[in-house]
């Protein structure tokens, strides 16, 4: 906050009515999680309204989890996947050079970002260009979200790295607001006494995370909370603001705010007889819990095996994969923390698995299957070994970090991969079934894919689950509540009851998909086949040959992008010769090709219209194109197909 | 060379007879391209027959042109991609740490390989856990492709880089064989001295790229390329190796296992009743060019554009990126060379973008839409920013590479990403103008795929190319040449013809799809409509729509994992409310979920069954399918189905 207040209030050449002005400065946010500040900079700098602020993280704000320059004026880039933001100042600071501008291209960085290799690109970068109108601050307040950046993996000493990839460095305390100013300052006035003969300049701010307030200073779990009222106040008092902030009605702005996207929201949701949300009535209700902790569960009862070596990514305790030595201090020499370095850990783990151990790593989908998919396909999958990686965090029910932080394409690039086999169970039972599987008795590189948000659980202990192999979930009765109104069997056990449609499933969207099948049924009186395609590689393509078969429509349902899920399942059965001539028609519920947004779970999951009422919504819609067929011969189709 | 001698002839405990002795030193080639010397090392070393090493990057060789330890015992593990080794290396020692072991692990760098940020998470990794068991070996020649290290991104100083990451630092002449073994052996005596107390040992060892041989010492343009027969005797000669070595009866050993390589291969192909093989007759003669030129031609005539900002990644001249300045020197200013550091340049450009500039940058495809695809990602699609990127040498036809190289997966993860679009254009004529389109007319996120070898040119000036439509491909007639016999229209200006069948094809595809309407028209009298998908995203799916329609028979082909192409058709039929009860069905010709393989590029085509003859005879499995049914009235189509 001090820094930022140096920069935007009177360090940096920038006009908030013209945030485009061609010659400001440029501020990039490298540490993107840093959004908070950013957006108060702004709005003190006169950018935008204060108080809007207080909208920070809902959905449809421009202020998201992580900052989007297309929705608020005076950011500059997107940014929240770590150590990019470096890069992308080089290009900008190139730009200026090649276009002969002055200005300056501010970058701000974290010291737990340090460990990201793409830092040590780009400073190698702006060392060899000497981009003296590039300064990056590292705001080094020695925490990380797992701990000490010191003991999560130690970046110093930070000044001679710096120096040996070419930049001038200063080290000041970034609390002291004479010593802050003069560093930028001082920064600013090197790069014009010389343009293009200097170097680039690093401030390495000492810091304290929490700077003010007792109880925050120092502490690591501070990094995404909200503090609670009580919080607050305390806070506002230790820091001298009390009084001279307008709470009430802050809070009144963004309660207003969140009405509004509430009602917005309603009025786009498919509409039926009667409320069937999640425990909107007492045979709806359903036990919810985060699939990850499936994952948890099932590296805590594992880990005795000498061979499971665990990494620690920086989420640990989010992701649950710190449960494996969590109640077992003695598996702490089988943890070892790489930090967030997701490339080199990857093929760390490859090197692991070379030695016969077993190594599990995990992070938000989007950097265990993104940031790292040549370490994925060349060191591990083209060396077949064993490593399991888990995407955490998949789908936009990650909620409000935003479109950054919810992995959508993941399982795109990693079915793609020869080798390697994906799961995405449906909740946190067959998450702990399919890591019990996937950890000790499949051999080879795994992926599996698991939610954030505390979602039904919708099987239990004597619930089949067979790797590759489908679940039937077929609802057959009313019952005291939801789980016990549905039958579950291996699909190979099931025979075909000629059901009105299939809708086949995986993840979070099997319970979403079993919800469709009660609206479908209590509204319509339709049957559903519900098939829980919990591998999604290899697929059970039999399964659904047979499906589209009993049921001639089949209603893809996937927390992703459309496609990872309801392509294959098209391409299986266009390729059947069993199924030449069978009418057939398919639809496809999932993201339709757009990044996530910030915003509560639940409000995600209609927004981005993959709740159990847009399934049923699309069901409805595809019976009427199998009812409106009259069933010609197929000697005539051909012309109604054309008509 | 001389580090090899040392390492596997004197420095390193091993036991040729017992590859997997697990006392034994690991070495890890992190350039996997210096694969000849490693091989050379083994053989010497008693691994394997020094005469095999003749087989370099044949097909089923297990010399290919990149490590794969499932291939060779003896080599650790398989790598290829630049910068994964240290990592991988950091996990061998942290297991022997694990489990007690007093090996050591040496790892092989190049000094351009330094540019990957990959290689600073590692050296963080290792100083960080004090891995002193691990002795790292940079190869300090001074040059990369691109040309000279300073020049292409200086990695320099790098003694100071390393001991600023933890490690202790020793640099040598590498071509004095008493200081290399040396440095070697001080290095693991310090690791046996207080084990896990120490530091990682650097070797930085200053050698000559070609040393010994005055024509090739110090010239970039050796890294990837054989000499003639003349130039090896001369290199021989001055390297005092005349009359040592069995040079014929190398050349023999190759040659006899290349004529059992290709007596294999085609004992596995499809057979027709002529040899309808490119230019096995007169009029199928076509002219063969490479379509990255088409790339190339583009950057060349529209660079004047002063927006166009091109990258250099250290293949600048194989992917004709650099065609951008050849003749046209005053455009330098807007050529910047970034190095092999592809995370970094994908944001940089983001970053050009952001300010108004054009950014074009290419490299293999693996590299260019898998090692930065959190990049491209993040920094690209999400910022929505104006980016060219060239992902080249898709497919299996790049030939000797071997699997590393050849880029099989990349259209998942491109298509996948929101505001992308991708065109996989089918020859040379057509890169030019979908990279002209593209580069000036096509605002947004952009990837263009191309191809290394060359291939049959099969459009021309006068073909229509249009962003997101499909071009219709009939064979006409008899002609002279191989592309006279073909029309070429737009999709939407076709009207059905009533063909037996649809081939919907991308890339370099479309030629072997028109040979394979060639061979089903000559041998079987099949009509055949040949799709050129050429733009992935958006996918023409009226196009496919109206095919399948009037045809009931799609098959798919693409150079490319089965699925990028072939899902997608699949999935734009099963939707299409109007195909609902038309039987139709499909068949995909693409690489079937494995790796590839080092080989010439038309064998590999082979191997991988992606030939037209391959396309060709699955066409005629699919037509029986049709032929078989004769048609029963829609109400029975269920008993058909099933029986």
């Amino acid at each position: 906050m001090d820094i930022t207040a140096a920069l935007y209030l009177r360090v940096a050449d920038h006009d908030p009515k013209n945030p485009n002005w061609p010659d400001r400065d440029r501020i990039i946010w490298s540490t993107g999680h840093k959004a908070p500040s950013l957006y108060l900079g702004l709005a003190f700098a006169g950018f935008c309204p204060k108080e809007d602020v207080a909208l920070l993280r809902k959905l449809y704000s421009p202020y998201q989890g992580h900052p989007h320059w297309l929705k608020l004026p005076g950011v500059e880039v997107s940014t929240g996947s770590l150590g990019q933001g470096l890069s992308i100042a080089v290009g900008i600071a190139l730009a200026a050079r090649l276009d002969k501008k002055n200005h300056h291209v501010f970058c701000i960085m974290g010291d737990g970002e340090q460990q990201e290799g793409q830092i040590w690109e780009a400073a190698m970068e702006a060392g060899h260009f000497k981009l003296d109108n590039l300064i990056g601050i590292v705001d080094r307040n020695r925490l990380q979200i797992d701990g000490w950046v010191k003991d999560v993996m130690n970046v110093e000493p930070l000044e001679d790295k710096y120096r040996s990839f070419g930049w001038e460095v200063v080290t000041i305390d970034g609390h002291d607001m004479n010593q802050v100013v003069e560093a930028l300052e001082k920064a600013k006035e090197n790069a014009k006494a010389k343009p293009g003969s200097g170097k680039p300049t690093v401030i390495i701010a000492n810091t304290v995370k929490g700077k003010g307030v007792s109880f925050m200073e120092n502490v690591a779990g501070w990094h995404g909370r909200a503090p609670t009222r009580e919080e607050l106040d305390k806070a506002l008092k230790e820091l001298g603001l009390e009084g001279q902030i307008p709470v009430e009605l802050l809070f009144a702005h963004a309660k207003q705010y969140q009405a509004e996207v509430e009602r917005k929201l309603e009025a786009k949701m498919p509409k039926f007889h009667r409320n069937y949300w999640w425990n909107a009535a007492e045979n709806m209700k359903a036990q919810m819990k985060p699939t990850r902790l499936g994952f948890g569960q099932s590296l805590a009862s594992n880990g005795d095996d000498p061979r499971i070596v665990c990494f620690g990514l920086d989420i640990s305790g989010s992701i649950t994969i710190s449960e494996f030595y969590a109640n077992k201090p003695e598996r702490k020499s089988r943890w070892i923390s790489m930090g967030i370095a997701e490339q080199s850990a990857t093929s760390a783990a490859a090197g692991l698995a070379k030695e016969g151990k077993l190594p599990v790593f995990g992070t938000y989908a989007t950097f265990a299957a993104a940031r790292n998919l040549d370490q994925i396909r060349t060191s591990i999958c083209y060396g077949n070994f064993n490593v399991l990686i888990a995407g955490a965090h998949g789908g936009v029910s990650v909620g409000p970090d935003g479109a950054t932080h919810q992995a959508l394409e993941d399982c795109f690039a990693m079915c793609g991969l020869p080798n390697m086999s994906v799961v995405v169970p449906c909740d946190m039972v067959e998450t702990r079934k399919a890591t019990d599987y996937l950890l000790l008795k499949h051999v080879g590189p795994k992926y599996i894919r698991f939610a954030r948000e505390a979602t039904p659980i919708v099987t239990n202990e004597n619930t089949p689950f067979v790797f590759g192999k489908a679940n039937v979930i077929r609802l057959r009765k009313e019952a005291p509540n939801f789980i016990e109104a549905f039958e579950t069997k291996l699909e190979s056990d099931y025979r075909d009851e000629c059901e009105d449609l299939t809708i086949a499933a995986c993840g979070p969207m099997v319970p979403e998909a079993m919800r469709a099948a009660w609206i479908l049924k209590s509204d319509f009186g339709y049957e559903t086949r519900v098939l829980n395609l919990h591998t999604l590689k290899p697929l059970d393509t039999e399964a659904i040959v047979r499906a589209a078969r009993d049921t001639s429509v089949v209603l893809t349902a996937e927390e992703h992008q459309i496609g990872a899920l309801a392509w294959p399942v098209s391409s299986a059965i266009t390729q059947s010769p069993t199924l030449y001539g069978i009418p057939i028609i398919t639809g496809a519920i999932g993201v339709k090709d757009r990044f996530g947004d910030s915003g509560a779970p639940w409000e995600l999951i209609k927004e981005f219209e993959v709740s159990a009422e847009h399934i049923a919504a699309k069901a409805v819609e595809l019976i009427g194109i199998k009812k409106s067929q009259t069933g010609p011969p197929v000697s005539e189709v051909h012309l109604v197909g054309t008509k």
